[in-house]
Formats: C-alpha cells, structure tokens, sequence
C-alpha cells in the first residue's frame, strides 16, 4: 500500500446543466481525486484549504474514506473557493458565471510530516506556485508526480507553469491545452514538446474521445465509456486523475504497462462521477460497480487478432 | 476466400488541403472501398458507372489488384462524376466547391451473374434507390450486407433510405448522422434506435475519434491510430468501410467477434489513407506494413488488469 500526497481545491460548486440545477453543493479537485483514489488500497492525505463556512460533514466524508485531511486548512472568518457554471447543451462545454476564490487566493500549502515521503503527488489544478511550493516540501522525490493544470494558468503564469512543469513526471491536461502548450495542432507532436519540457509521461484528456499516454514512441489511449447519458461532467477530470494516482499508489509500479492500467482506472471511475450531480455518484460508489464496470470496459476495447 | 460485392462511385477528386493542392485524381467511395478490400484474400467485383473521360489505367489499377471491373459499366461520351473540395485547417470539416454527378445521376447498377452470390455486399453512399436496386438483383441472401450512407440522402430522400435500411445487417454512418436520423444525441441512444429500423449492427465513424460497433447491449470501440499529420482525410472513411467489409468477406465469420476485428482492420488501413492525397498511400501500401501498423494498433489499446 503506497502513499499518495493530494494537493487542490475543496469547493462549493453550483451547477446547471440541461438536466437540473444544483445549490451549492461539495466540489473541488482534490475532493474529486480523493473520492476516486479512495477506491484503492492507499494511504491518501489531502492538502487544501477552507474557509469555516464549509460544513464539517463534508471533510467527514473524506475521513470516512480514510483520507488524512489534517492537511486541509480551516481559515476561521474565512469563505471557502466558490465556482459556479452552466453547462451548454451538448455538455461538451460550458460558462463559469461565477468564480470566487477565497481563501484559495492566498494558499500557503503546508505538507503534514507524514507524507513528505508520499510514493505518488498528485497536483491538482492550481498556480504553478503553489504545486512548486509542495513538490519543494518533499523530503523524497516521489516516485511520480502527477501534475494537473489548465489554460487560464498558460494565459496567466508561463513562466512559473514552466518552471514546474520541469520537475514533474506526469503531465494532464486536455486536447486544447496540449495545443495552446505547444502551438502543434497533431497531438503526437505536441506530446513529443511537451516531454522536451520535462514530464517523461503526457496524458491528454479528450472528455467523451477518451485519453492518450504519451511516453518516448510509445502510445497507449483509453477511450471514455459510452453512456446512455452524461449528466454533469464536473469533476470528470479530476475523478480520473484521481483514479490514475490512486492505482499507481496502490500499486507502486510505475512501469508503461502500469500507467496504462492506471489510465484505463481512471477512465472507469470518470465514468461514474458523470452519472449524476457534482460527486453525488462517487459517494454511493461501490468496488463491485466498479469491477462490474472494468469488465465492461475490457468488453469495449479488448479484441483478438491473430498477427501473421 | 469469400466473395465480395462493392457498389459505390468511381470518380475524379480535386482535392485543396492546408498541404497543398490536386488536379483531378482518381477518387470514389467504390475506388476506396476496393483498394482497402484488396488488402484481403477475397474475391472481389465492382459495380459502378463512369464516362469514357476515364483514364484506362484508373480502372487498371483496380484489375491489377484482382478487382473485377465487369460490373463498372463505362458510358460513351458520358462523363465521370467528379467531386472538388477543400478542408479546413484543422481537416476536421471542408467545403464541397463542385458537384457533377454526370454520368452517376443516370446510374442503373447491373449486378454481374458472377457477383450475384456474393458472400458480402458493400453498399457505398449513393442514392438510395440504387442500393435497394443492388440488393434486389441478389439471388441469394448474402451473409453480410453493409450499408453506407449519408446525411444528404437524410435530407433529401427519406422514405426510400428508410425501405434501403430496412434490409441491410450493417449501417456504417458518422456521428451526427446518427443523430439526425435517430434525434438522440446521445450515441448509445441513437444506436439503440437504429437498430430498430433494422440493421442488427450500427458502426458510428467519429473520424480521428475512432468508431464505436453496437449490436443488443454490446459496444466495442476502435481509436484511430494517432498519427503525427493527418494529410488528406479523402477517402479514410470508405477505406474503413472496405476494410471492414474485406476482412469479413475473407473470413466468412460474422460473430460479434469477428466484426470488432473487422473494425480494427478498417481502423488500421484507413490511418495509411489519410497520409497522403487521394488514393496514393493505399496503391503502395504493402502487407508487411500492414502488419506492423496492426501490432502498433494492439499496442495502442490492449492492456492487461486482472478483474478481480
């Protein structure tokens, strides 16, 4: 059983989709990426901070997951990140109709004792500065260290998003990030740029196309399970990442055919966090579901064919 | 070795891409469909119409491939259909500058005796009125018969697509024309509801993002193979087509099984198609590299979890 360090926001979020809307309800990537990696046998621990108008039931729910949150800051007087977004029909995209940001705005991550040896970090999306300050905490050099970013941080902070990017290994983002990151339309170019700038692996998420691996001339890609409806993406990419950590902290073997699996994992758990409103699907989320469902996924993708 | 019968368009292509630009080249969802089936050992014929503007050794070059032309009936001082069109940057989607259908308009297709008993018949996207005139001249039921078609004949011929779907096994159609015919967005939807109409297996083409096979609850998913450049996406979808519809006229197998290899085979010869302009990749292209190309495909989806 390996440790994993999680670093990222805890949230309130309000959604709407064509389905429904949502109050303020439990968001945030490091909650979605716990709720997944907690499907593994990991010893977890997330670094975030809050505001003390965050009900204590929320933290709870990743305690009973047994998810180390002594990490998570409560910041007394203070207003926990709050991100509202509606999404467009087809669900492929979406607006942010309001982003406030808190105390996220001043966070100072503070890495327990215990897991400043974690075998696996897994960054989520946040300033370059912050993800640099973590990886900077570590009293070993993990294994791996996932790193999960977006466009606004491109746009924004380029310089330092670049000097982080150098010290990871493990890099996440999607189809239009790998592109604005590299000014490359082909995905297999962009990819070989991006491992000039330091991550050995690129992981681009496609949402509903599924997910490639990039590593040297290797390839591996994983589609997204075809449902019958997507509800709400909110936390998609996130599950997954969470799920491709997660493995890869159970498991501690950071070989190519071990990430492959880590992301045919976190490809089956972003399948379920779709299913309904915000992480409302991964909270009732049971291990046969998921086993039910990777052999569904082995079923989807799987075939024999004799090479002559 | 099954016997294998392709209707489809035998035309000149012009073809603008962000690489560069053609004059008129051989093209033609028959043309396509024939060179990929080539790659197979079957026995395979044409039924098609062209003008005497045809260069003789346009049709050779199916000949030399064994491909037999009988069927490709040339009308004197007619002239062939010819398409012209450019694609966008992103080759995602391109503008039609011509349309002549030319001698294509009148086309009448003679199903040669020889071809009568085919094991397959592919059905490539025209009129529909010509497809029900194929599948009528059959004397025996084929094993196989797979039907392409397109949002055009939606539009503008309905109830006569609805009697051709009637009474094909296998519809081969792009995402949003799987929409529109079924107005489900989703694809799980839309397949469910196609079969209804009566093909017993729905093939979804997502271009770069792979083709989805259903049949009752069974999905099984093919990426395309990720390519630095995509040159010219000319053709790639009867070249899946031909692909798929070879490999099972080869093997005479038609289990679930059998057709998810046959859309690995397709998958497979149409990433060769789009590197270069019209059919010119695929009239070099050697089995060796074939293969090769198929053990990459392997590589790119095949894992190993244990299920617990």
């Amino acid at each position: 059983m390996g440790k994993l360090l999680i670093v990222g926001s805890i949230a309130f979020d309000e959604i709407e989709t064509p389905f429904g809307k949502t109050g303020k309800i439990l968001g945030g990537a490091a909650t979605f990426i716990g709720l997944a990696a907690g499907q593994f046998r990991v010893d977890a621990g997330v670094v975030s901070v809050v505001g003390d108008d965050l009900p204590e039931e929320y933290l709870n729910l990743l305690k009973e997951r047994d998810i180390d949150v002594t990490g998570v800051e409560v910041i007394q007087g203070g207003k926990t990140f709050y991100w509202k977004g509606k999404y467009h029909n087809d669900l492929n995209s979406r607006d942010t109709l309001v982003t406030e940001l808190n105390t996220l705005g001043d966070f100072d991550p503070v890495v327990p004792e215990d897991f400043k040896d974690a075998d696996v970090v897994m960054l989520g999306n946040l300033h370059p500065n912050i993800q640099l300050s973590v990886i900077r905490q570590m009293k070993v050099r993990p294994k791996l260290t996932v790193l999960d970013t977006m466009n606004f941080w491109m746009d924004n902070t380029w310089d330092e998003l670049m000097e982080v990017i150098k010290l990871i290994d493990v890099i996440t983002i999607n189809d239009e990030e790998a592109r604005q990151l590299t000014g490359e339309h082909s995905l297999v170019k962009a990819a070989a740029k991006i491992q000039n700038m330091g991550p050995k692996y690129v992981v681009i998420k496609k949402g509903e196309h599924g997910a490639l691996l990039f590593h040297k001339e290797y390839i591996f890609f994983a589609p997204a399970l075809p449902l019958e409806e997507v509800f709400d993406p909110t936390g998609a990419g996130d599950t997954f990442a969470g799920g491709f950590a997660g493995y890869l902290a159970q498991t501690k073997n950071i070989s190519f055919e071990s990430l492959k699996n880590a992301i045919v994992q976190g490809s089956n758990l972003a399948s379920f966090c779709v299913e309904r409103f915000g992480t409302e699907r991964m909270l009732d989320l049971e291990k046969h579901e998921v086993d039910l469902r990777l052999a569904q996924f082995k079923e989807l993708t799987q075939f024999n064919i004799e090479l002559t």
